[in-house]
This record gives structure tokens, sequence and C-alpha cells, in this order.
């Protein structure tokens, strides 16, 4: 039996505190990764204040991990100990329904959330399904690759998946976590790339994580002088946009495509989708084999996230910085 | 100099009456058409009515036409005078910009109407741009073709171009002059055809169709029960539904496509689009190249729009029954 250190929160308002629990003995196909490095999402944010309504207490936090497998289940031919490893939001799916045997095991609807009723990374283990435990190419950086497994493959998946060209004029809403990875992806994706941002004096900044164009989204004339400029639109926000600016700002056949999951409905108008073919879609995460392609496309291109690391010790300060101020781009936990 | 003999709406709330008017000479890309059908589309309603504010008075509708070439402009290769022929919601469109180049002339901005100020084909003669103007097969009747050019190829078009596959299960939301189209095209396509009606009673009706189950779109828990199961949805409706039932319906990577002008903004959850990455869409008409398809198709598989015809003079009696009726499904009137 092994003991998990950990920080965990008893409640949806009180601060993180030290946390020990045991792990059973591990299944055929876990694999238990000594944590290094763990990456602070706002879904942790979300979980820790309960706003979904699905958190268990205690919840030890933490879907952005890196570290090292340390023990691997009978069945699990993939990993040994020793090898680096990261893991994101999700830590299991069921394998066998349509969407596991098709390849979208992020689509099963059994998926198993690394935080959601069981423990995450802010500890010095963590447990997970071999299928959800990526290989970590040895040039990406164990510092900052976290945050590719949860904020970085949300973004990757729905350009890959929607099938973005080279040739696309795009755009993302939103420059935090996310939207300073979609820059990158996109800009090395081959793209005319443009940042709908609330702070666009950030120019240097901005245009060094990729963007070729910067409009100010808190400008509602900026934004409706992009009419029809767009092939595809992601926002990474989860708060209300003037969605209707972004939907005529796509180009005949384009798809404005959210990651953020926004609380309140997207009026969409069937006039503004019918007269130019347009689309509006969504994605969660991405599968365990576009996982893959992307950390080969982090490696192949030096896309990174850009961190601030904490010593976990300090994860209260960190969830302060998160909630209350803006991190540039991502908090990294160190073990 | 040809005159023209049609029926016309002089305001939005009188009926058609005789009007004569007088063409100028053919333009070097246009094709004068001798007008045999035409059918009665929703839309021609909606321009009566000016529910657009986009109507020209004396307004003449008509924009799913059939009849023969009478004239060719002097660059006109493709057809010649005798070639049997139709006509649908466009008339021209640039033929230079982008979406014309790439093929999407239905997507061009500058696109024309054939009815939208100008004179359409409730009368002996109509011009058209030769693009827009598509030879009939052999094997397609005359008199019931017409609704192909507005009515099919709005439904035909998406199921196409959105990459419908035969081992798809579809639905249909609504079984009216669109809807009763796009049941025979799924079903030749081979997929699984779930009809969505008002009235299930006609079970005989909508299984000669095509439909393979028929659902009940006015009881709620029937939709309910649909959850998860559908790749894609069209929509025929211009009324708003229970979107979020609809939404809720489709499997992971399902898409919910509207061709129905619904004019009330359609509210979508980012949750239920991110959790299984679904799509919402629109799309307008058809390209010439599509249209094309859609008539081979046509051919090969025996679909033909069920029409109930009316001599062109009583064009009034054939609108009040559009308006106030259930035409089952499609009116056509006879030049």
């Amino acid at each position: 039996m092994k003991t998990v250190q950990a920080y965990a929160a008893k409640d949806s308002h009180s601060p993180l505190e030290l946390f020990d629990f045991n792990l059973p003995e591990i299944g055929p196909e876990q694999v238990d990764i000594r944590v290094e490095y763990c990456g602070i999402c706002h879904s942790d944010l979300s979980m820790l204040r309960n706003e979904w309504g699905m958190t268990s207490y205690p919840l030890v936090p933490g879907h952005e991990v890196v570290g090292r497998v340390e023990e691997v289940g009978s069945m699990v031919k993939t990993l040994k100990p020793g090898d680096r490893v990261g893991l994101g939001w999700f830590s299991g799916s069921c394998m066998t329904c349509q969407q596991c045997l098709g390849g979208d095991q992020n689509l099963c609807s059994q998926g198993e959330g690394t935080i959601v009723g069981r423990h995450g990374g802010f500890a010095n283990r963590v447990r997970s399904h071999w299928i959800w435990t990526t290989p970590l190419p040895d040039s990406l950086s164990g510092e900052t690759a976290g945050p590719l497994f949860c904020g970085g493959i949300t973004v990757f998946s729905p350009i890959l998946e929607f099938g973005v060209r080279p040739t696309d004029r795009v755009g993302v809403i939103g420059i935090g976590g996310l939207g300073h990875l979609a820059l990158q992806f996109l800009n090395k994706w081959g793209c005319e790339v443009t940042a709908f941002t609330s702070t666009p004096d950030k120019v240097d900044e901005l245009s060094a994580l990729g963007a070729h164009r910067i409009v100010n989204s808190r400008d509602s004339s900026a934004l409706k002088s992009e009419a029809g400029k767009f092939d595809f639109i992601l926002s990474t926000v989860a708060v209300p946009m003037e969605w209707s600016d972004y939907i005529n700002a796509l180009a005949p056949r384009g798809r404005l495509h959210t990651v953020g999951a926004v609380s309140e409905p997207i009026p969409v108008g069937a006039f503004p989708l019918i007269m130019a073919q347009r689309s509006i879609s969504g994605s969660p995460l991405g599968s365990p084999s576009t996982t893959v392609k992307m950390l080969e496309f982090c490696a192949r291109h030096q896309i990174s996230p850009t961190v601030q690391e904490f010593p976990m010790a300090k994860v209260n300060d960190a969830i302060e910085l998160l909630e209350h101020g803006s991190p540039r781009y991502r908090i990294v936990l160190k073990a």
C-alpha cells in the first residue's frame, strides 16, 4: 500500500492543506506517476469552488501533470518505470464504447476525470490509465510541458479535428493559458493569426507568441470591421462575448469554435449561419492519439507554455494569483 | 424586345394580377427560358409579404422554374435553344470573387436572387445567367422537377457538403416541401432516417418517403429519449423549436444543420457542444456543380418531389393553399 502526500481542499472556500491518503493496489491497466510538476488550470479553480456541482471533498486538484512512471500494472505494454510522462484532464475511459473503439476516447461518456471523484496531481503521486499517460518527447522540458496536457490539447485538438489549413485566416479570442498556446500552434500551422484580446497594448508579447494582427475585443467597432474575414475563430473565454460580431467576422464556410465553457447560452442567428454556410462548435480536450501528435508538433516547432513556477508548498499563493491576478500565462507547481 | 406575360403583386397584401413587361436585349452571358412549370416556395410567400424587407413591387414571384431555353447570349457555351433546363433561387453571381472562383457561387456576396429586384418564374419567360441555368436529365419529369431547384438543392447541398455518410443515423425536422425531399435523399444515401414531425400519424406516407423511424416533434419526452443518437439532424423549419433537445439528440461529433431561416436566435449551450464535439450550422441553396450532382442522384434513384399542380392562372388559389393549408408537399404551377 502506497501513501500519497497531497494538497487538498476540504470544502469550497478553505485553502488547500496537506492531506495524506493511501492508494489501493495498482490495477492491471493502471500507472502510478511520481509527480514532478503540475500546472494549474481554471478548471481546478472551478472544481475547488464546486461551480459545476460535481466536486467531492476533500479535493486534490491538479490535472496538468508531468512526472516519471513509478509502477505499471500487469497489462501495461507502453510504459515502464522511469519513463517521463504527462497526464491531463482525463485519467481513464471505458475502452469499449464506440467512441473509445473509434479513437475518440476523449468523447467517451464514461470518461474518468483526473480530479472528478478521485485525487489529482497536487501530490507526490497520481494514478492513471495507461492510455491517458503519454510519453514526453526528450526535447520537451518537464518544467513547462504540464500545461500542454490540458490547456494545450484543448486548443490543439480542434485545429486538427476541424481541418484548419495553413492558408486559413484564423483568430483566437482570449489570450490566457489556452489562448497563448493557440497563437503558437496556429502560427506554426502556417495561418494568418489574429489575437482578439482585452489587452491589445501587449503588442510585442502577442507578436512573439505568433499573432500577426491584434484586435481589441472590447472595441465594438473594431470587431464589426472584421466582418467576413475569418475561416476559423477559436474562443477560449468562459464569459459572454459579442457573439454575433464574431459570427459575422467569419468568412463563408467559417467556423466559430468554443472551448470555453461559458454558462450563458450563445444566441445564434439562423440567417448569419445560412447565408455564408457557417458553423459553430465545441470540443473537449483531445484524444490520446492527438496528444501524441501535439507533443511531436511542439517538439518540432519549439512550442512551449510560458509559465510561472511556484513550489507546491506555495499552492495557495498560486491559486490566489490565478483567481485574482493575471498569470503570464500558466502557473506550474514544482513537486 | 421581348414581352413577358407574368403574374405580379403590386404590394404586400394584394392578390397577384396579370402584368406585362419588356425584357431588354439579352446579355452575352444570359439565357431566356420559356417557362413550362414553376414551383411555389415559402420564400415566394415571404417575399410577397415583404417579411425580409427586400421586396420591390411589382413582384413577380417564382424561383423553381422548369422550361426550355429560348435564346442564349453570345458568350453562352453550355446551352442552346430547345434545351430543357431548371432555374432556382439564384439567377446570377459575380463570377469573379473568391467564392465564385472556388466553386461556391451560392456563397457569392453579390449573388442575384431570381425574385430579388427582378422578375421571376410566375411568367411565360424568365431570364438568368447561364451558370444558374441547369440542364435537366432526360429521365426527370418537367411536371415535378421544379421544386428540386430550390427546396431540393437546399436540403441536398448540406448532406454532400458536410460529409453525411451512409452509416450515419440522421434526422429531418419538419416534413414539408423541403423535408419530404430530405427524407428521400437521405434514405437513398444509405442512412438510418428519422422523421421529426408534428403529424406522426402519417406513418405510411412518411415511410414511403424514406423514414425508418418517426418521432413526434411535439412530444417533449419522446424528443428527450432520442438523446445522443444522431450524427446529423437537418432542420427545415422556420419557427423556434426545442433546440436544446435536438442538440442533446446529437451523438458525439454530431451536427445540427438548419436551412430554415428562423428569425429568433437559437440558444446554444457551450457545454453540450463541448462535451460531445458537436456542431451547429446552416447553408444557402447549393452550387451549380452540386445541383448537377443532385439531379444525377435523383435520376439514378427515382427521387422526385410530390406535387400538387395548379394552372398558373389559378396562382392565387395556390398561394392561399400554401399560406393557410397543408399542400402535400409542393405546389407547382403549369404555365
